[in-house]
């Protein structure tokens, strides 16, 4: 299986991600998992088994009623499997297969304190990944996985007892709850959805957490964990350039986002117009933290504006971090794109962060992501248009949620055809498995070269 | 003025445009230009010169009838004056000035017979751009607007008298919509619009071949002109690459839009559905080569389906070639982010074409290009949708169609309110004058730096 990994990073994958899916869909079909004991139709079985197992939380099915017991414990067993295989898939593939570097190397480079360590050209066959260190990294995925986890699950037990249930629905709802903002679903366990917490203050700040951790992905916790850690007894290590990219990217995304949502929806009656000046900061925030793809709503989205949406729909679609359980082309991405044009503007010779120099072939895979993302999107939504003339900002917006796996929606996914279902499964399933293996397989491709051809440059713009 | 033109290029190309559009305005705003003899009001005839001068198309007032002939004649000097500026513009900093190469041997590296004249690294002071090589480039372009729109006039003007004009409406018709093409503006001059055309294959592919030699651009223009004067006593010269990479781009751009818009109009009564075979195939042809950005209309845009409407948005948004008539991000732009990708795939060391490298500050500035296309794109689009809560399919293909002057429009133009109007006139403004600028300031800021920072690289995708 080590060898099939390094050698089919990409095939790998793909396999072990559509067999979950289909493992799934059986699982879901079967009469035990619905609440009213009847076999659950291939295509909702198959969306819902989809939507859990790529994180995204789309719905076409009532998700507090529709499921039994056994349907919810399978539901969440698909989310921590999605997310951590996500986890650890996208850090297997993106951080050590890629390079064909060793994982630990790659990890640690990824996350050093000492900059003379970073990777320069080819690292020899031997450095491959060894079965150990698979191990070891699935250990510290799932070691961050369930101490971030219980931490969750402890914040939002008193509030759920608070609200009147009694102590195991309230432990299971907590977990629910939990594992659905860590691993950026959005899938929400209780009968009123999120309502009882729309101006909830705790609530939606151990949520937004919790979304935020498991946004940003499994590195910068990585990082972050040895900067708190090595700092007590040592001179403050430096910080990682993945790690300062996410951070500030995520920041500048979330503070932009939640102004211009709350700029857009100030005076809409059905949204924020309502609320107290206190609400509506809180409500922005809140919204724009789950398009990095966490997914919750405390605003009706069908009633924004139409403008408020397409912003919406650039923050989804730029997602979350690198190797982590959010969706979308990643922060880094974007960053990368914008220090290139911004080195290209004060002609540098270099992309340039931080006091670190980015290599071109990094701008290379990102280009091919955003590539890939536009592709997949403008197909979509092309094919929904002409499926359903539904109108287009709810298209476009439900077509980049189920890309970016954020899982918000105009209203318009649950209303679809079974073919526009199946269309909207697609999207999932390329989003969540597309970018992670498309950046490592293309990073992965050896570059062996041995001329180099006359350089003749053709104009742009 | 050359060494203004040559030590600030960016502001003088800004200084030059807006000082034209004022000039067109006050023109347009006499008595005399309107057909009633009153003054048009003001932000009617600012958007009117606007889009003559950045050759858009797009109206907010019946150019048949609301103008006299006075009024013509300063439309049509507009889009001269516009067309041919921005042609020379275009190539002087696009080629010239950019990276301080002497002005001949950018045009003759662009578009020479011998690889190894094109440029390597920086070159002298001495070389930079003279007045009398100005001269030359301006009576190269005049020459090529010259011949190309006098033999498009000889082939619409038999059309027309057989239509029933008299001689001279005829030539005066001939000559605006041959200008009108070539300058890919689309504004039409005569009473019932296209219709008389709308299914005449003479009539369509003259305009269309118009358009197409107004979109490749001078510097593709000039290699073809030499490729075809060299022939006949020479070896075949070898083609540069930037007219490769322009005409196969812009040929897989028409064709496969005609397939999507002919595939997705199909059966839509209200515009191929009644048509026949035939009828649809030319229809198709002509509206995918109008996205270029020549803006005539045979089909009626507001009864197109949402899907196809996305499908002109993104070939709107491409546009034409560099350094030509034509808007948008330009074609060889969306080539090199596909070659970029297509060389991470491969795992080539260099972004490769026709056995040519292309080097990477090419793409930075490709990716600059796009990151300020979608900004402004974008930014346009939410203030538009937030003024007039109008559907976002018709706020984003008349935003893209200003940005991209292309001047197809679904109707919302000329309907918005004056501020709404004025948001479009700033797009057109920023899409003509801002992505030629744009590549030629990034491209010409100095890239001296005598040191390299250590190497890190971020995780992406
Ligand atoms: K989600
Ligand atoms: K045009």
């Amino acid at each position: 299986m080590n060898e099939l990994a390094e050698s089919w990073p990409a095939r790998f994958t793909i396999m072990v991600f559509s067999a979950l899916i289909l493992i799934f869909t059986g699982l879901l079909m079967l009469p035990i998992a619905s609440a009213e004991g009847v076999t659950t139709p291939l295509v909702n079985a198959f969306f819902t088994a989809m939507s859990a197992i790529c994180v995204t939380g789309l719905t076409v099915v009532d998700m507090a009623s529709h499921w039994s017991a056994f349907g919810n414990i399978v539901i969440v067993l698909g989310i921590q499997i999605g997310g951590i295989g996500v986890l650890t898939v996208a850090s297997l593939l993106g951080l050590a297969v890629s390079r064909r570097l060793g994982l630990k190397q790659r990890l640690l480079a990824a996350s050093d304190t000492n900059p003379m360590r970073a990777h320069h050209g080819p690292v020899s066959e031997s450095q491959t990944v060894g079965l150990g260190e698979i191990g070891g990294l699935l250990s510290a995925v799932l070691f961050s996985v369930l101490a971030i986890e219980s931490m969750l699950t402890l914040l939002i037990f008193p509030r759920l007892l608070m609200m009147g249930e009694d102590v195991l629905t309230a432990l299971w709802h907590s977990f629910f709850f939990a594992a659905s903002a860590f691993t950026n679903t959005g899938f929400v366990p209780t009968a009123d959805g999120m309502t009882p917490f729309e101006t909830d203050p705790y609530m939606l700040t151990v949520l937004g957490i919790g979304v935020f951790l498991g946004s940003i992905g499994f590195p910068v916790i990585f990082a972050l964990y040895r900067f708190a850690k090595v700092r007590g007894w040592k001179r403050p290590s430096r910080f990682p350039l993945h790690a300062k990219l996410t951070l500030l990217t995520t920041a500048v995304l979330i503070i932009l986002g939640a102004l211009a949502i709350g700029a857009l929806e100030w005076s809409n009656g059905d949204t924020l117009g309502e609320q107290t000046i206190g609400q509506r900061f809180l409500s922005s925030m809140f919204m724009s933290t789950m398009t990095r793809s966490g997914g919750l709503a405390t605003l009706d989205v069908e009633q924004m504006n139409g403008s408020t949406l397409l912003v919406m729909d650039m923050l989804m679609f730029v997602g979350g971090g690198s190797a982590s359980t959010a969706g979308g082309i990643k922060v880094t991405t974007l960053a990368v794109l914008f220090l290139a044009a911004f080195a290209e503007a004060r002609g540098y010779q270099d992309i340039q962060a931080f006091e670190r120099r980015i290599p071109t072939e990094v701008l290379r895979v990102a280009v091919s992501v955003v590539l890939w993302a536009a592709t997949i999107v403008a197909t979509s939504s092309i094919i929904l248009l002409h499926m359903t003339k539904a109108p287009l900002d709810h298209v476009l917006f439900d077509v980049i949620s189920a890309f970016g796996t954020c899982g918000l929606s105009t209203g318009l996914t649950e209303n679809l055809p079974d073919a526009g279902k199946y269309v909207i499964a697609a999207t999932m399933w390329a989003g969540r498995v597309g970018t992670v293996t498309l950046a490592a397989a293309v990073a992965a491709s050896s570059r062996s070269q041995f001329f180099r051809r006359p350089e003749e440059r053709p104009i742009v713009g």
